[in-house]
């Protein structure tokens, strides 16, 4: 697909340039795609945000430790300017810096990618000074929104509703850098394009779904942030609810951007909102003396919920998605559990399981029992696996970053990505019931131990929706 | 599994002990059994033939080369009987000889195994023998009997009539060596424990099912006997349709060996004869001028046939049965293609195959379509794996010979890997007006290269009946 | 089909002329047969029993109220013989008689029909002595035999066997006559020729099966004999489980008798044996006052079973068993309840049932959901049906008696609707615990009023498994 | 449903009210919608067209031939207005009358329903002058238009475009009369609330679709009109191609009438465009001579067209449209055919259909087997049966025509059953490249006789995809 013609100039604004989002995830991932050729030829970079620096300095700070090579061609297409992300005068002078780098770079046509890395609460204001003083006179004008995208259904309904007076619904990319990631892009394809798959994709031969989100780590210096959204706005609601829409939609019309979106929307709407009762949710030991944490916070470092799909293909099939900090391990996977229902010739055999894994080490497995080999007639479980890191040559196995593959995407304009404004709707009503009873304090976190596998209560729940947990013997090979 | 009491004696005779049956496969898989404790603690082990030779000539000839330790058990309860097979005062020495280990042995009672690895133009008179003359007084007696059972329907009627006349069908094991090979036991297991493939078994998801053969070696010195008898009855009436039963029949009411049996029977009955235009015939270059061939020989070195199962989970779908000798490569595999009907979102999508590797390299996979790793959005063939060998220890990978499972079977009184009487009826009833045909010259043996993949006209039959070969860039990694 | 070729006579031999059965329903049979033809021209009808009767006498009681035409030709042919039924001496003075007619009639073979209408006790000396004497010695000779046959699993058994010493399986034809009903012969047709019906029937469809038989009346003068047997011996051990077993097989290989019985045998061996805790059992007041009832009688009127088929197709479906006497009315029938689930869009639509009525008014009709015809957008529970008597000319719905089908059968050595000894066997193996569990008193008969619908227990019962009551507005119009 | 509560003033305006369609179809359906109670209670009709009447004179024209009780209530709220209807001053003058009978029946605010019963070319004009000068000031203002919406797509998207810059696409109600048909609203509830349709709705189980439309009469005086459009725009187009997205569509995941037409619009975008080998043409004797007919005219007067759906749930299944002029008989009907694959015990059983009749004599029933009753083991084609004036009483069988159902949705705001913009886009989408390639002189019609079944090359139409005629010995009693 063509990215930019060569008489079209882009230039990508990092908003929040200082930050760190900036600096761990956007420019190494503009430098890859620099590096990589997926880049317009005519490109700058130009970092805004209220810290003073000169451009050498703000290069040193996001080109250092790179190869010679590349230093030569990325570097010096960056610019840095700073400002107030709210000030129509302060971004006048932004948009009068970009068209003096336009200029430079030529071109018929000039585009506009205006990355928001910044803090919720100016996210509208800033969004309005763009709007009145920085569109490309010439060419298209994209904005990047990160979440969170609200707090709930009423607060993020407002934010879309100003956000959608000042940019069109095509104009605007919500993030959720799980849709880039490798083996959820692969999503669509292995439901789609496998045979096999289709008779199974269903309440009669699936028993759960289980989609999981585990870090070994907890706040790491952002708990003032955190504190004030909690593990099911930080994780469940955006990142795990998209795969989960992905799991679950209905085969679309076509593989494009809206008629996927309109699936998922479709699936969402089918999955009643939750209350108190279908999550169990924890908080790890010693969350309460991070800073910035008060003493009395009742966030959810972890949570484990019970959905369901009321339509005809998913009656009855818990979906279950939980996701923690501070646990014993890091891994994000979806575990699809098949029914083992009428095994009268094996009594013994253990239901097969499909799992998608995520991170680390991405890899498809199908759980299977087969004959113990030898002389043996019993049943040993085994799996058909595909690790990619296995099968693949070192230089495909090498995945790229999810917020390298979407921000081509945003360039290219293709959105099946991204978030539509209905979606982020659906998804908010969906736990905004939940949400507020929380905070009512109808159910108090769990206090479960760092590095631990979280509350008990969290199994408790799978377990009582079905789940089978598969005897201690078995351990996947490639784990 | 109780392999006989310390109370009962056990003695094995081979019948042919000179022979290369006896030499290649019995002896050493009597050892192995002898090394794994799988033969009764107090057994012995009869040769008989029509040579002359001493205890220690003989075991010389079938104890060589084993290491030290087994020397001392094993072989010293090796004995050697010469007679002729049919004379019944012969026989009855071998009895007395019997009678007198089983004495050494002790042991309330003594049970003897006959394994018949003699001619088939002598089969018949050396059981009459067995039966007047070397039957166990004490324990059980049962006989181990090998193809060609018959040549045809006719033959092999009169052959199961005159050996039902002589033992009860519970005393007869008919061994096929494939029905011991590691994936096709594990075809129950893979089929009726794994309830992921229950919806997928039927016509409407699977596109044909493919069992293949290879040799990449000729008649290597047995030309004179395989020229009396070709491909199609040395390999495909037995094995090959063993393997074709065991994929297609319904599940049977429980594991034993009569309802699998009786499964068996009920699928083969619903498979309709072949007739010449079924089948492509192959004969390689060079074959007439070996020894023992007649220079007008049309016996087929190579065969394809296209059979159907006309019930209602198989409606439609074609079996292809192929083998063949000195061809490109030793390999035999089960290939289970699926439709690809309704891929209307990936019109590039290969059909997904579930392929049971036989032999060399045991294993089972799954070939699906997959996300190509990194930007692209291609689709990639790939596959889900299990290959023994990687998946588990060395020691467990080291799979037991065919025929040392299969005797062990016997000791156990086992049937299960057996073929009884009715599946060699309905087995001939379909092979036999084919081969009757061929024999009438109605179809002539097309030429091929030694070394070759066999003529092209197999490969366009399978074609024909719907077999997508996928494109050359895919490769199973293992092979 | 032929009945007997023009050269071959036919004898049918009614033992026990002088009984109900004969009266009711054998001659009756037998002279319709005549009247349509479907008698061998060749043919003599024998009577035999203990009472001393002549020819003229006897055809008084059997050959009354028929038209003038058919006594003419149907009645000279009946004759009549006295004797013990075990004394081989009289049997022999019958054979002699029976070669008489014989005799009389020509023809080359001589077929002779042995119709057992005994009492059980003399069941085993009768059949030795016609095995003794009255063979014949030309054509074929067959047994028909009543129920019951045992009392349970052993005592089947042992009159098995020794009428298995006797009489080949081929020569005996256990009579059920619920196998004989127009809808029970239906019921291959229905589930094998219609697709519709492929996809439906197994567990993830169909929600419980539900065999009915409920009759107004109590014993009517035979309580003796029936407090002998009980509801569940007299009707649920083997009219309604072999109307299970042929709802619930698999497909068979072919529509031959023993290919039809071995599915049946099949699916009933995958039924577990029921326990005292899986019947309801009733009995109906009064019923311990009537002629030779014991004052303290258990024997059950009444009884409601659950059992289930452990294979594949029907894990976890409840098949309900329900029978009794003096009940509310006169009804046979098949109900097939489908599952409800995933009708979100609907959430008030009643389950689908498909009703095989077997009598009165024979039909089938299936229950569906339908718009309330005219301005509503209601739901409405109406039925697709096929009512026998309202879809075929009066010619056509004029069904023959069962037992008429059945003897005609008998002629033509069709076994499609006998039972064979094996399924007896394993019919027995399924009730034989409970039976004696009751025996033991570990459940006591629930009293019932007379015109009752039996103790509501047994709705219970059907309730806890599945069994949803459609609405009291429905009701089937041609009921 | 509330249809207006009291305090609204409710005017239907029938544009077009001196035509054909006001007078047969229009006045007689608000007339039976105020008999039965489903017309607001303030209401007034007022009739507008060129032709100068007082309201007397336009009265007696439409309350003809009514019953005296409500000639009184419904006649005297009749009123009539005469003007051009592309006049926005005629059109302000019509306003004026409009208020003055809102003045009258009081009520806080008056709601204005226009139904454009005006010829195609006028349409755009007069609903501009509405828009300009009769919108209602304080209620809401609905405008129902009758096809044809243009002639081809781009025709069409012209329309559409310019209607949709006059009116919201909820104030629009473009009326299809089939989608008010009793058995088409029925389909929703057919298909979603009986599980047992579930399994077998798709390619796996129905060979075709079949949705027939024939009449017995000519184009009786519409020939003019006719000529310009022809039987595939003036019926497959609109009436055949809706019941098939009806019948295609995916489960919606509400009932809402946006759902549902998202779900028409998906499955319709499912269809590839049609071209002219796809369809056989033809045109009756005679109809060259009919008036206003260019005696060179290539109008079709019958056509058979064959769609397919590419999705996973219909691939491969062929849609036959077919619908003809002067034919044999009048009936419409969706008749579903489904596979007879796999019956191998039953080799002469024909394939199930369920044949859901639209008119006349609504029913609904399912082809099935079934074994002739009595001796015979025999099948015999039968069905189960729904025919709704047998089954309902005589006042629910009483269906109320099309337009009734449709006009009382229409105040109620239901757009259901009404047909959407992006519907009407994508219908255009799958037949305009057909109709010019006809237009082309591609495809020529063929000839056929008044009365008879139109070409037998439709017949072969369908028999080529895979379409089986079931023996002249069936016909449905009902018939």
């Amino acid at each position: 697909e063509a990215l930019g013609e060569g008489d079209e100039a882009f230039t990508v604004v990092v908003l929040g340039a200082s930050g760190d989002l900036a600096k761990k995830k956007i420019y190494p991932s503009l430098f890859r795609l620099k590096q990589n050729g997926w880049l317009p030829s005519k490109f700058s970079v130009v970092g805004y945000s209220r810290s003073h620096m000169t451009d050498e300095e703000f290069r040193a700070r996001v080109c250092s430790h790179k190869d010679a090579e590349n230093l030569s061609t990325f570097c010096p297409n960056n610019h840095y300017v700073s400002g107030n992300y709210d000030s129509v005068d302060d971004v006048r002078k932004l948009s009068a810096e970009i068209a003096k780098y336009e200029a430079q770079m030529g071109g018929k046509r000039s585009n506009r990618l205006f990355y928001m890395a910044v803090p919720p609460s100016i996210f509208v204001p800033t969004a309005r000074a763009l709007r009145q003083a920085a569109m490309s006179p010439t060419g298209w004008t994209r904005i990047v929104v990160e979440k969170p995208f609200g707090r709930d259904l009423e607060s993020s309904r407002l934010m879309q509703r100003e956000l959608g007076s000042l940019f069109a619904e095509d104009q605007i990319y919500r993030i959720d850098h799980y849709l880039g990631k490798e083996m959820v892009q692969n999503l669509n394809i292995l439901r789609f394009s496998n045979v096999f798959l289709r008779p199974l994709w269903n309440h009669n031969y699936i028993s759960s779904v289980v989609i999981t989100f585990k870090e070994d780590i907890g706040t790491e210096g952002r708990a003032g942030y955190f504190d004030h959204y909690g593990i099911i706005r930080d994780i469940m609601q955006n990142h795990l609810l998209q795969i989960m829409a992905l799991v679950a939609m209905e085969t679309p019309v076509s593989l494009s951007s809206e008629d996927i979106r309109d699936e998922k929307v479709k699936v969402l709407r089918a999955v009643p909102p939750l209350s108190a009762k279908d999550v169990v949710v924890g908080q790890y030991d010693g969350y309460l003396t991070e800073p910035d944490v008060p003493a009395d916070s009742v966030t959810p470092t972890f949570a484990v919920a019970r959905l369901h799909v009321n339509n005809t293909r998913w009656a009855g099939v818990p979906f279950i998605l939980r996701c923690g900090k501070a646990l014993n391990e890091r891994k994000a996977e979806i575990r699809i559990q098949f029914r083992d229902t009428a095994n009268f010739l094996f009594p013994g055999a253990l239901p097969n399981e499909l799992v998608i894994r995520l991170q680390p080490n991405e890899a498809i497995y199908l759980k299977i029992m087969n004959k113990a080999p030898g002389m043996s007639h019993d049943l040993v479980q085994s799996e058909l696996d595909l690790t990619l890191a296995n099968r693949f040559t070192e230089a495909q196995a090498q995945l790229p970053d999810a917020y390298e593959h979407l921000i081509r995407d945003v360039i290219r304009g293709d959105h099946s990505l991204f978030v539509r404004s209905d979606e982020l709707d659906v998804a908010w009503r969906i736990f905004t019931p939940m949400l507020h009873e929380l905070e009512e304090g109808k159910k108090k976190p769990i206090q479960y131990p760092k590095g631990s596998r979280g509350p008990s209560e969290g199994y408790q729940m799978m377990v009582e929706n079905g789940f089978r947990y598969t005897s201690s013997d078995y351990k996947w090979p490639n784990a």
